[in-house]
């Protein structure tokens, strides 16, 4: 407990490790360090796999950060021992070099993000907590957007690889609809949840998901087929289908109304999850449409809107009676 | 009440028609299946005046499906009684085929839009009430919003009747100010509460909020009359007042604060009510700039931010002291 | 107190000019009318050697409209007193003249506006007050960016000086590094507050929050410093930084973290400050970037979204243990 108001306090380091860890497994709202263990490992495959080594220890430098700065702020730690000050963080490591050229101002403005995510969740938890939701990776998306869209005006942490600002307008393009095509886009669908662009990684992550919970690897892989299903059927853009781009968050969606924010399991739960997952497929084609002016990435803002939406009325439609 | 935990809860049929007719006049806040009757004829014959019948039987699914959707989450039922379920779904029937193209795939996004509507509202609802407001049409808004621009990438919906994405500018042309045109002009912008661009509807409407309350009849009235004077004055552009694309937002704005939420009647509510249809129109003119690049209609969002200004503050205001 | 439910209740006609000063003075958080005396004498140096003599007759009528209207409301006049009603309409006074063409229905529009800021503040606090964060200048920003953006589509308030709208892109340039020339953009950044350029403006502005609060005025200047050192190591757009539109918001942030709602004095408080100031510079580019298609001034938006970022936390941060 926080019981210690000095910042000298000691950052335990027996368990820190384990924490940062634990950190990264949260992401998927796994508080198991072997989840986040493999998680890592998919992370450093695929980043490695792609020629961008640097997100992988972007992502170790932010969880880091992030959970450093829980301990620093002496926030009541058992947040911290479920690896929820780290979650954020690691998101905002891999999104920064995924995004922006490396620089060492594009470091600097890394480590003010990642660790400005531990406080901006307890100042955004202590609202919703009202409504008995979490901002989920929130913290880790509205700091970024404004670090990313400052980077357009930021000659010292240009942006890199986001897309060019351009009015929405359709890019069909031709995908490959072969059974091992469809495969990789649907594991892509998974990796990308950490910006992975990997269908190996994809794997890691379903096994790390399925050593802490079977259900919520079951959930990733039906929300990453199911998001698939919809946007080949409402024809989305072939390139962003074939990277996994309209999964990862409805592969969030899914674990969170499948499995963790899931009380009871019966036919209309399930249904309820597959809703939650196709909405949050619209969303992200929406959001994608609304950000391409500014040339900005969801990231995975449309999971946090969709799940909002169906954790909000939930106390009403699965409550007792 | 929703004493029954199960779906196959037998869904009222005997009331379900006049439930359906509620949803239609809660649009303009009138719990009575006589204004809903008047303004579902409004919207047949707008529709098809317009040689757009296909608006009108998507305004008939939409209502359908979202009240369906309260009983099938066994939502307490005193709110779908009012037709309180159906308001938003059928505007999201209205706006679906009016701003894309007409395949299988816009109808089973129609039917999950105005499905979503009825628990959104439920789940907004719980936030907003501690302020003593409620979400009014914006479950209607927001989730339509993700939809209409999704369909810039999905080609399966794709948009036929959304405007261009392009940066604002200004766009003046000729306005004829003869006074039968006025009429013309002032009774379309009460039409366009349900995206329908037909006088006649416009009186169908005048005449349905009549039935129920001639205070909302007037209060519409002098909603679109004085918006259509604001932006005459400030000089919009004329191919949008013709339309009536200025009023309907103010008109709902109108009913909300001279009739519906407006506890006292005296010289100070109606200045109240007077500014709060003045300040949408502005509203209403900003959200259509800051809305040019995306090609989005800002659909009734202007009403619901203009009368949240002027509702939240109120207890301050008018209270007793 | 407002124990008077009738709009014939004089306005203090003795205090009132005291009021109105305050007014004045709280938009930089200081309860002093020889503060707003200065800020006022600051505003029309300015306004006259910039050859925009209208802005500072924009902010008189402004600040004098919306303390107006905090009697017409019959407010609780305590707030009155402070000067709270009245440090939102100075600002939309200064805006106004800033950004659209002088013409009577631009006056009109700036009244309603000044006038809508003291009801949207009540409103907004009545929601933010239970996270114990106020809405500070975010009142003026909401409803004038309405308007900002309502002269794109109307001829009789048509846009003068607001920027053309365009996708973001990098605009460099060359930047004089000299002492004067910082000195000069340092003192830029704090004028810009009330919409100024220029540097005797900023020293009648550190003078008058001198004036009441040493601290105030120490972490204004520490604020514009610190901003204009961030914005020049990550290579921002030169023209920008030499008129002082980095530091704006982040002047503000610093009074609002390093003296108003700072509840002790230690070197974690300070660390604290300097944070957030970091942020808001990060914040106000990246709004920069997100508006430029839209041609829209970010306003205080960028201080209000920062200082909020870092005080709905606090209570968990700095709070005894």
């Amino acid at each position: 407990m926080g019981n210690n108001n000095s910042l000298s306090q000691s950052v335990p380091l027996k368990e820190f490790p384990r924490t940062v860890l634990r950190g990264v497994g949260q992401v998927m709202f796994q508080d198991s360090m072997w989840t986040g263990l493999l998680f890592f490992i998919g992370i450093f495959w695929g980043a490695y796999q792609e020629g961008f080594g640097i997100v992988a220890w972007g992502a170790l430098v932010g969880v880091v950060v992030s959970t450093l700065t829980g301990y620093f702020l002496d926030l009541p730690d058992d947040n911290g021992a479920q690896g929820l000050w780290g979650f954020n963080g690691v998101l905002v490591g891999c999104a920064f070099p995924t995004f922006m050229e490396n620089s060492v101002w594009m470091w600097i403005a890394l480590v003010l993000c990642a660790a400005m995510t531990t406080w901006v969740r307890t100042g955004l938890n202590n609202i919703m907590g009202k409504w008995g939701v979490s901002s989920f990776t929130f913290p880790f998306v509205l700091s970024t957007w404004f670090f990313l869209l400052a980077a357009r005006y930021m000659h010292g942490m240009a942006p890199a690889f986001e897309s060019v600002p351009a009015m929405a307008q359709e890019t069909l393009g031709h995908l490959d609809l072969g059974f091992g095509s469809l495969v990789i886009y649907w594991l892509k669908g998974i990796s990308q949840v950490f910006l992975i662009n990997s269908w190996v990684t994809g794997i890691c992550f379903l096994v790390g998901l399925a050593l802490c919970s079977w259900r919520a690897a079951l959930w990733a892989a039906i929300a990453s087929a199911e998001s698939l299903l919809i946007i080949i059927l409402w024809q989305g853009p072939a390139a962003d289908i074939a990277e996994g781009l309209y999964g990862f968050s409805a592969v969030l969606t899914g674990i969170a109304l499948g499995a963790t924010f899931c009380n009871s399991d019966n036919w209309k739960t399930w249904i309820w999850a597959l809703l939650g997952i196709a909405a949050t497929v619209f969303i992200q084609a929406g959001m994608n449409a609304a950000f391409a002016p500014l040339g900005l990435a969801t990231l995975t803002g449309p999971f946090c809107i969709g799940t909002w939406l169906f954790l909000l009325p939930q106390y009403k439609i699965f409550a007792p009676k």
